[in-house]
């Protein structure tokens, strides 16, 4: 590993911090960014540190028009001996890589460039939040910078990654959530872009997200597209569902997004010797093993809830309560142990994290 | 209409402009741009005319990680008396309004945006170049602009109009391309944002135009993404079949976009008394009336090429070669009359152009 910055080029003012229990999420960002350029004649080149500052580009640029783009989301976590700890950071990089192929991007060199976000972290090392729960969300993202209209791949990108510290997902402790089964809205179909981390499929979602919070929702499922028929994902969530003392969840069909705590939780459930099968999933089955009463916990998984439990599904104004609206001794276990590997409090018997020095 | 600008600031310098014959397609920009700014509190304001230049952004800006965006594409036509003409303006804004409802985004007031458009071109005239076949390329659009990483529509936007001289489509007289079925990937679904003129859309075809071109194709056709069965569009235009004297193109089912070249192809070929069926249309249905003898011609429409006469077509390996490979009557007489009636050298009996002061 010859990872060398090129430069690193000090913010002048410093902004003030603010407290942990203000943080919310995604609101504040460090005084620095990593910032890289490419061009097709030259590739990767010139890896910097910079003030975080605006993003100035051509009113042609490609990622205004045609929205070519991939990004990602992870964090960083204080450990109570003060360490600095990435979970599966590796992973994220790998997704990104796989992203940009389906938007047809150039592919970055991963480990120089997870080389390069830990050097960024080490700069902000004090913008990574003590408080319980919170962390330092690390967004890379990278846009199509090409000044040109032609519908073809940009021939020029820029990839950024900034930092922002971020609150508890569950100040006032974990509270189980209620989803609504979205029937006319689709996020994404077989063929399209819903395996990659980019922009376009997230925009789609906010029609759905906000007709759901207005009725009382906090989030929605999503059917495939095809049959509205299979589940999918839970908002921007992996989702799971435990019946009968087996973990069942939607495989990886290409329409949703491949999560890298989804594969940690399968991974540390069959470690556990509990069985999990990645299949389809009807949502009719759902409803079936409830009325059975096999239907025990359901959960989502993702980087900024960790592990989040389902108390409420509607689908069709049907609706069943799940495990009394309480959280259940699986999610809860997976809970307590992964965001325990994450925070350093529990022996890292995956090797799951990386530390920044 | 009382849509006066708020400010013209002129650019100091002017740029070179290019050769007529140079031009090619969305290379070149004038000198300004128009640009508003939405902020939830105070609505669209300050509309105004800036010197071509960069647009800074946050690095957390919206559009960047969840790709809210809407575009238009028209253009500026100059007539041999040497006016300026826009076909059907006021189509293109109210589907731009279309576009940010389904994407989250506030509308913008139709009339008083085209004005502020018009003033533009008129400020921009010199560009408007002369030549048979060019024109001036018109794209307005609308970035999220919001410094925020949460999953929430933005409450910031910025709209920006910029100007690019465009060479002529077919600078070698119109040759019917050839065009492959995609059989692997997907444009949009049902329930998604095809219907949409939005970023996402468009970085989410460039694999499989790639693919298409190295395999010897100009474009490929899109199916829909449920049966992988019904005839959708033609890379980024609508298509049209002329089947035994009857003119056939897919209905707008909500994942094709709603062309306004094919929204006036529809009405001038019935007021040709030439009937026009809006459906559903299986590729297995073309390749039939095909065996039979009753395909006669294939075209695509859109702002760019006009009309686009199609060739020959490759569905899982077998290759149909339509009239052969020339021009079809229809499709020449709406190309000749569409064209006419954009550069003022036929009548405008459908009241569709607007002229610019
Ligand atoms: C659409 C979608 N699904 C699932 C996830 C969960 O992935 P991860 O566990 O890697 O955070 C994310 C990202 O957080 C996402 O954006
Ligand atoms: C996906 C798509 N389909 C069709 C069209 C044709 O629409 P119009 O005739 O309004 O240019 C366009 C835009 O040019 C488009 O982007």
């Amino acid at each position: 590993m010859s990872a060398t910055l090129v430069e690193i080029v000090k913010a002048s003012n410093l902004k003030l911090k603010p407290e942990d229990d203000k943080l919310g999420f995604g609101r504040y960002f460090t005084d620095h960014m990593l910032v890289m350029d490419y061009s097709i004649e030259t590739g990767w080149t010139g890896p910097r540190i910079t003030p975080y500052e605006p993003i100035a580009l051509d009113p042609a640029a490609v990622i205004f028009h045609y929205g070519q783009t991939a990004f990602e989301g992870m964090k960083a976590y204080r450990t109570e001996d003060n360490r600095i700890l990435l979970f599966r950071p590796e992973k994220n990089f790998s997704r990104l890589n796989a992203s940009s192929e389906r938007l047809s991007m150039p592919p970055i060199n991963e480990e120089e460039v997870l080389e390069y976000v830990k050097q960024l972290i080490s700069v902000e090392k004090d913008w990574v939040p003590t408080s319980k729960g919170t962390s330092l969300y690390i967004r890379p993202f990278i846009i199509a910078t090409e000044s040109f209209l032609g519908l073809a791949a940009s021939k020029q990108y820029k990839l950024v990654v900034i930092l922002s510290p971020v609150g508890s997902y569950y100040t006032n402790g974990i509270q189980p959530v209620n989803i609504k089964v979205e029937e006319h809205y689709t996020r994404a179909v077989r063929g399209g872009t819903g395996m990659a981390k980019t922009a376009g499929n997230y925009c789609a979602t906010f029609n759905a997200q906000t007709k759901a919070i207005n009725e009382g929702f906090s989030q929605v499922l999503w059917l495939d597209a095809i049959e509205k028929k299979y589940v999918e994902e839970v908002g921007t969530s992996n989702v799971f569902f435990k019946i009968n003392g087996e973990v069942h969840t939607p495989e990886l069909s290409g329409s949703i997004l491949p999560g890298i705590t989804r594969m940690s939780v399968i991974e540390m459930l069959r470690s556990w010797g509990i069985p999990v099968s990645e299949r389809r999933i009807s949502i009719e089955e759902i409803y079936q093993s409830y009325e059975e009463g096999l239907l025990e916990e359901v959960f989502s998984t993702g980087t900024a809830a960790v592990i989040s439990p389902i108390g409420e599904l509607e689908w069709q104004g049907r609706k069943i309560v799940i495990n009394n609206k309480s959280i259940g001794a699986v999610s809860e276990k997976l809970y307590d142990t992964l965001t325990g590997i994450q925070t350093g409090k529990i022996a890292d018997t995956f090797n799951w994290t990386t530390e920044v020095n």
